[in-house]
């Protein structure tokens, strides 16, 4: 019997049903199709899945949970999904910031990259970025990077649920000399991974600028043959632009296109200098985009035509980028950029809503992801990936409209609970499964490494002296 | 003797000096001339002064304080200020979001402040805004509104840095029928407040469209007579700009001018819409900007030109605006903001660099408010409003650069303790003065009136419906 039926066939008594958690009592933001918003609802959840939304006065006489989440006067949405990040930069937050674009890559990013990415450093950045999503309610991220046999490690032992890939470039990375000897190592941890409940191995190009064409079509085919997603950072600045115009008389999407690589399990990052004919080429392929309004910002790379996707059809999720440019993980406070940046660019402050907003960091990022069918909104069926968010704050008071409250209000300090995949990850602001001071002290000692050896002062650019 | 003296002449010892308060082991921001950061930082606090800065070694020799706070691995910074509000609206917060500018005014904001603002509610939407502003590190505040005799209570009851201002407006205010009453008002209430340790009543003209030329200079020769500040929105939409050309041929800043109405006590809130000529006359006039960048985001207003305001020399302060139009009022959040739209807008990554931008929230705001020899810094002899920032949390690791963490990674909720005036007003996250739980009942249970007379449903553009 689906639940369809059980919930229709009134006259059947249920009782004692067995679950693994009951959430009662919240104001549910389902994000479902219809918007549906239910208060006092209740999920219950088992074997890491929503089995059961409803009123709390019906699923508490039904459900016999082993936990019982009360979530009075609380929020609950569904986690929130970050569609771009390099997670293991967090080592790097703060290094080099206020730089021309180029000056902060070429002089600062890849030196100190060249030097201090290895695997333990790669699991102690990934090891703190997850920390922090966790904490801010992300509980799915899509990353490129380095080492993603490293960064899966650290996923599968403190439990989230991640897209992770090696970076394909024509320079030589610090895993890996060739883009070939990535592909190599993206093939065999697609395999090694495969099956994992939340880890997905996919395969990332780096750009259209630094990557050639034949290892880019060779990446998106690795992908296709295991139905796997491929990644893709996309006209990020002019200068790349620029760049394809000069090479190949064509716009970057145009060249990606000639090449045959666009397709619905694309997730294109950026995407700030797209034409018309560029969008439309992305809603006829069913591209995804990762839209990062901060880093776009923060670094002077301009705004992506976010309205004409989401008006073309185009699937667009939200990403942070990596925190060397950002400088945080907090989705709460990428989607309040986003909202603003688009009111401001198109002189019109009914651009991107609050509902549209919060659309992209939920069931939109999962779109982009392809992982719509299991995450991304709070029904029956799918994984129980879900945030409690409190209230008891004065910035959350009053409330006259949720997803108002939620986007201009909120920040990922009011997470209050996370799940992951029925796993019970943060409880009253706390990580479950992780010893923060030990990873703060490694962090920080690995920080005070990469200042000396790159002759910075810790808290350069001030001056220090006695008094 | 001085300070300075008692510092440098090392054959006299001292001990046992008497302090209210010895802060100890922080890394103590000053945001003083020289911009000293000081390690192991140490505090002296008596009869709400900053006595004596120095290292914890030193001054725990010296002082024997009634209260020791030890921030060790935590930040010390000035307390933040916020030079533009409307305090009272945080009764409205996310009433009505995502409208035209015209629309969201006169048919939302203004019809619902004429039923609903009265002394009553003046009072409770000033304690949510005093209580979150508190909570977020913010020590004082600059607001313009109506009843500012009730906001003075509040603030009085509840301790907390305030220039509180009547707006003079050629309309029929809740509290005052003509502006000739408003002024008369605001005339009582300077007399009335002179004095106070923490407040100063102001004066406010509204803005040069909706406030007569007589009117805004009865309002300044008032604020100068008393030597009080003076507030006025200027030239915050291109409608503005395009009213005072039609109506006079001038800028909304030369209309100002010509009026003779500019000088170093006026805090000109917005200046979205300025000139190269309109700034170098608020430079002449050393006239102070509140600048307020989420807002001009939000309701797609435009980017105020703050780094030509800070090559021309013009005093700049960060503002939030009301929350009505913001929707919090978080300074942290307010300006990374300020430091991303710039570097956008100007295309260059490196304007509005992380020390200026958290310039602009201490010793900046303070200068727009003429009170920086009381505030603005952490120095001896000024005022002790300082504002304590827990680091353990992994958003705060690691940290190359104090600058980029405050504003590229921190928020409001990170602040830990506060002290007005060398009175602990939060400690350990919580309000030492307000009780929470009963606000909260008042603020909701005033919201559920507001929203059913507006005829909106709570939760209004979401269905709400049973499943």
């Amino acid at each position: 019997m689906t639940h369809t039926e059980q919930q229709s066939n009134s006259s059947e008594i249920r009782f004692g049903v067995n679950a693994d958690y009951l959430i009662i009592n919240g104001l549910v933001v389902t994000m479902d199709a219809e918007y549906r918003i239910i208060e006092n609802g209740a999920i219950a959840i088992n074997d890491g899945e929503i089995v059961e939304l409803g009123y709390t006065s019906d699923l508490i006489e039904v459900y016999k949970a082993r936990h019982l989440i009360d979530a009075k006067g609380k929020l609950v949405i569904p986690g929130l999904i970050n569609t771009h990040t390099h997670s293991p930069m967090t080592i790097f937050r703060g290094y080099a910031d206020d730089l021309q674009l180029r000056e902060w890559l070429f002089d600062h990013i890849f030196p100190v990259e060249a030097q201090f990415v290895n695997s333990e450093n790669v699991r102690t950045g990934t090891r703190l970025a997850i920390a922090e999503m966790l904490l801010g309610g992300t509980t799915t991220f899509n990353d490129m990077y380095f080492y993603a046999d490293e960064m899966a490690k650290v996923v599968d032992q403190v439990g989230m649920r991640a897209i992770l890939t090696e970076s394909l470039i024509d320079f030589s990375a610090p895993n890996n000399p060739t883009p070939e000897h990535a592909m190599r190592t993206s093939e065999a941890l697609i395999a090694k991974w495969a099956g994992h409940p939340l880890i997905t191995i996919g395969v990332s190009a780096h750009a259209p600028y630094t990557t050639s064409a034949k290892v880019i079509k060779g990446g998106k085919e690795l992908a296709d043959k295991n139905g796997v997603p491929f990644n893709i950072h996309v006209a990020e600045t002019k200068g790349e632009v620029e760049f394809t115009q000069k090479e190949f008389g064509l716009s970057p999407v145009e060249y990606l296109e000639s090449l045959g690589v666009l397709g619905s399990n694309v997730i294109a990052a950026h995407c700030v200098h797209l034409s018309p004919t560029d969008i439309d080429i992305f809603a006829k392929r069913n591209v995804g985009v990762a839209h990062n309004p901060q880093c776009n910002m923060k670094l002077a790379s301009g705004v992506a035509p976010v309205p004409a996707f989401l008006q073309a059809g185009v699937k667009v999720g939200i990403g942070t980028d990596g925190v060397a440019s950002n400088n945080n993980l907090d989705l709460f406070d990428e989607i309040r950029s986003a909202a603003f940046i688009h009111k401001l660019h198109n002189d019109d402050p009914t651009v991107l809503d609050a509902r549209s907003a919060f659309e992209m960091a939920t069931i939109g990022s999962a779109r982009v992801l392809g992982m719509e069918h299991l995450i991304g909104s709070i029904e029956a069926g799918k994984r129980a990936d879900i945030v409690i968010v409190d209230l008891d704050q004065p910035h959350a008071h009053p409330v006259y409209n949720i997803y108002s409250l939620i986007v201009y209000s909120m920040r990922g300090s009011d997470v209050e609970t996370v799940l992951v995949d029925g796993r019970l990850m943060v409880y009253k602001r706390k990580l479950v499964s992780l010893d923060l001071g030990r990873l703060y002290q490694k962090v920080d000692s690995l920080a005070r490494r990469i200042a000396e050896s790159s002759k910075i002062l810790a808290y350069s650019n001030n001056r220090i002296r006695k008094i």
